[in-house]
């Protein structure tokens, strides 16, 4: 506040400089093609590193190559720390109230997932300057780079929204599995650890068998051979169809929902939008990204927008317009 | 009534520690902190019973630790069993009147579900002091104790009335499954025998084939090699997929119409709430009471009541009654 | 018309016994002990059947007791022959006005589904005395008797339903298998017969491997081995996993489309209940057939009832009751 | 326009016969038995074709019955390369608009997705004449005619609908799944390779268990041994669950939309030719297109028009209009 003019000017330069930076990181919209090229050359380091990972657990490749891959390592924690750096610098530009102040906002977004996830892509490399690792883990744990692509597929914010929504649902299917596999594992260690002692050793290789069975994957590196056994294993199975049958009746029914809520979030602003009889080209620029935001294709909302044109909901008695859409 | 003053106070104070006992083993709400205690008391008890099992059943283990693990059991069936007594005790304090009656109460809440739950927890080890068992057996079977975790479970219970909802249509699939299981296994005998006579040696056998195939689970222990089995096979195989999407398609449509219907009772609710106009604090602990009943998620509920306050049941012009059609 | 008293009264009586036998073997409805107790007289006779076939086919059992086996076959050709032919005497009976001529009627009924079904149950029998036949082939096609069991299970009919309603999106979903079986089939073998001749021989053969991977069975008894058969395998077994979710889909969406028809009919008849303002007794009567023969819950069922009785629908200008539901 | 009469005449004919051949190759309606026929020899000559790529990759008969099987394919690519210049003449005489320039329609018309196809089905043939080619290849390419029955399955449209809707949705299934098969198969080589060296050689090999192990597949032919890729394991066979689950849900929610809008659109068809209040026979033959066009059953179809006359939009009371509000 009192200070001099001139750090007053580097500090205004300095908060410009922060904020081109976010907007480059892609902070907002996706619509400046600099952001885009940003955008691109991100992904496509992605992608290059998972494809040298994979690349270089072929013996010969690794061989042949070595220096080639070691030098496009470095090459990419170069550019992914200093990914991570400005986004730890310009976090504070973030939208959200809670990152805002200096030093705990930045805090505060360290710990958020996507942060985390772009920590990971680099740890592995300096832990492995620091402490004695299996350099072969360091490598491999590149491939963790993958999970930095989340930030990028726009078309999972319905999956996100519906996992979000489900997790208890999904959280008891664990359980009730978690339960199952306790249970089935026991018996089917009792029922055949005479018949084949090498092969049911002991119960937690008898889980292993229970998790084959119980996802319908079956190996066929463990199965029951007496008649009890084979009981329990038709049983595990059939249980097993329901193991699958859940989830997809939860996932199902929440797809569902999130589309009922998503189109009549939709419904609610067009007849925002409608209040005064006519859609401006600026409410319509605002519907537009309402659909978007919410997953919805146009012709759904299209349909939706047609159908509020067309059934205006009014009051019986007095004929004053009513928002009814399908609450209960 | 006309007992002595004396064996009254007695009487009364009886009545106070069973009531006191019965919160303790967590009854009624789960806010008190000492209830709260007792609950993971025993949750972390169940979850080291069945830990102990697994462990057990590793040779080396149990040679080496063998006395801490008889130990660990006969402290853990103490603990059981003082918790069935208790709550055998406590059982006339349930809010359901079937079970107020001291002793056909106490009897009818010995065979509901939970509490031959908790008896079996605790009775093979009984069993095995007065009959001749297999001692393995009954060591494995402690792991039944592990379904005492049911009762902490509260996310199930959209998932519970969804089975019994969807009882019948579980049934009918189950009876499909029956039918083209011994269907296909007499068939696939028929096909094969003469070509494998050792591997299916009978129908009982073939049906081992047909309950692995029927799941998609196929191990690869039994597999058709004649053309004729090869094509049963395959249309077995496309049989097990719709066995798969049956009950995928029941329970889907099971929890969809139990989310509909938990949705319209808590509309029915908040409109209760809203008829004099205000939701007052009592009327949102209820709500929220009802929320939790309901399984429905915070966000959810926001929306209802949301929906609910904008879109009111009256005209917000003129105030005349509205009725919204979406009851069938 | 014309016929004398006598054969007036002998033609009286044959109709009267007709009738009485119609209705023992279940023609209309299921309250009358004696019909219950022909009713569970067959289905035991079918499980026996099916037990006697599965038995039958263990060698040892099969020479103990050869004798027991013959005569329970001949006793149950027996029993159900008459049955066969008791059903065809009284077809002319049942309410469908296509049955009702004596000769055509009863021609008509010989080719309906569950007519067929009981013809199967004890042709093989009569055939092997004309015919010659494998007496084992003989022996196992006995076990065709247990789809007479279809009779009997009443919560089969919203399944059968769903799947008459979506036989063309079955119908779609089986194409479309068949297409991609031809396509991965003809490839795969065209990518590893070189490296493995003698495993993916020709297209048959490998058609019997894309039904496996398909329908995500993997038996593992034939595998790709190259790179590019590989590949391709992970296709199939992801176009495998569409397979699954494409009728449990179409299932799903059904079961619900179902669920929401029975429910707006239900509606729809409490609506006509309501019409004079009051359920009477004998109202109450027919809405619970009504509601057996949907297949709702009593709970539903209530559901329903209670909306309709809070929620009628008015006409806003006059005030006249609508039936209106949610017919789009 | 300046042309002679004479021209004129050639011209006027030879459209008329182009429109001719457009009507018999299927371009609008099948009830023409002409044009019936025309389809059926079209689809039978692919059912050979299928059938004869089948058989000759059965060495025996492709030994014994070589010429049978050249002339039937000489025949075949005769047929269907007559087949594809006729539709690439008639091309122009398609509804859309975009096909009607002589020239830039054609080409348009030769990218769409079933003129490719139909060149697909010709191309290796006369590829192998000039290209060295495998010849394996080119007999087993022959399968590719199989996609043009697509043409011929008109119960595919809500299929076609629903995947066109739902391509975000699926797109994003995909991506979770390479995300997962990245991530699971690089830290399964971390935890097997030492082990299995010559089992889990590199990432490739272990991205063969990882889609074998997502799908549920299962064969057998890779699994892991040691505690720690036996737990990676189990996680990824749950996540396979999941896998399965998440497109199951994606479909039965695309269904359930796609049938709700389609019933909409049939009701506000039928709404439209109710508006005179009463069905003219043209008015039904029109409603019967709809039907067919949206893919309803009669059924369906019924229900709506049976609760569209029953519940008209306006009051059968006073005949002021009534607004239905289930538009969100």
């Amino acid at each position: 506040m009192n200070a001099s003019p001139a750090s007053h000017k580097a500090h205004a330069r300095h908060r410009s400089l922060r904020r081109t930076v976010y907007h480059m990181l892609g902070g907002e919209g996706h619509s400046d093609p600099w952001v885009k090229a940003v955008d691109w050359f991100l992904i496509v380091m992605v992608a290059l590193n998972v494809l040298a990972v994979v690349l270089e657990s072929i013996e010969h490749l690794s061989i042949a190559h070595g220096p080639v891959f070691h030098a496009f390592d470095l090459f990419s924690v170069a550019v992914f720390s200093v990914e991570y750096l400005l986004r730890l610098w310009t976090a504070v530009e973030l939208n959200d109230k809670r990152f805002h102040h200096p030093v705990y906002g930045r805090l505060r977004w360290m710990v958020s997932p996507m942060a985390l996830i772009d920590l990971l892509a680099v740890l592995p490399f300096y832990l492995g300057m620091f402490v004695e690792m299996d350099l072969r883990a360091i490598r491999v744990l590149r491939v963790l780079r993958v999970f930095k692509l989340g930030r990028y597929s726009m078309a999972m914010s319905v999956m996100v929204a519906v996992a979000r929504q489900e997790t208890r649902a999904i959280g008891a299917v664990l359980f009730v599995m978690l339960v199952v596999l306790i249970f089935t594992s026991s018996l089917m260690y009792l029922f055949e650890h005479h018949a084949q002692p090498h092969v049911f050793a002991d119960i937690p290789t008898a889980m292993w068998w229970s998790v084959v069975t119980l996802t319908t994957l079956g190996y066929g590196d463990m199965v029951p051979i007496t008649p009890l056994g084979r009981m329990l294993g038709g049983l595990t199975a059939i249980l097993g169809v329901g193991m699958i049958a859940l989830p997809a009746g939860v996932l199902a029914s929440g797809f569902s929902e999130q589309i009922r809520q998503r189109r009549q979030e939709y419904r609610e602003a067009v007849e925002r939008a409608l209040e005064d009889g006519t859609i401006t080209r600026r409410e319509r620029r605002h519907l537009d990204d309402v659909r978007l935001q919410l997953g919805l294709s146009e012709e759904q909302a299209a349909a939706i927008l047609e159908h509020a044109v067309k059934h205006p909901d009014h009051c019986p008695h007095c004929g004053g317009v009513l928002h009814r859409g399908d609450g209960a």
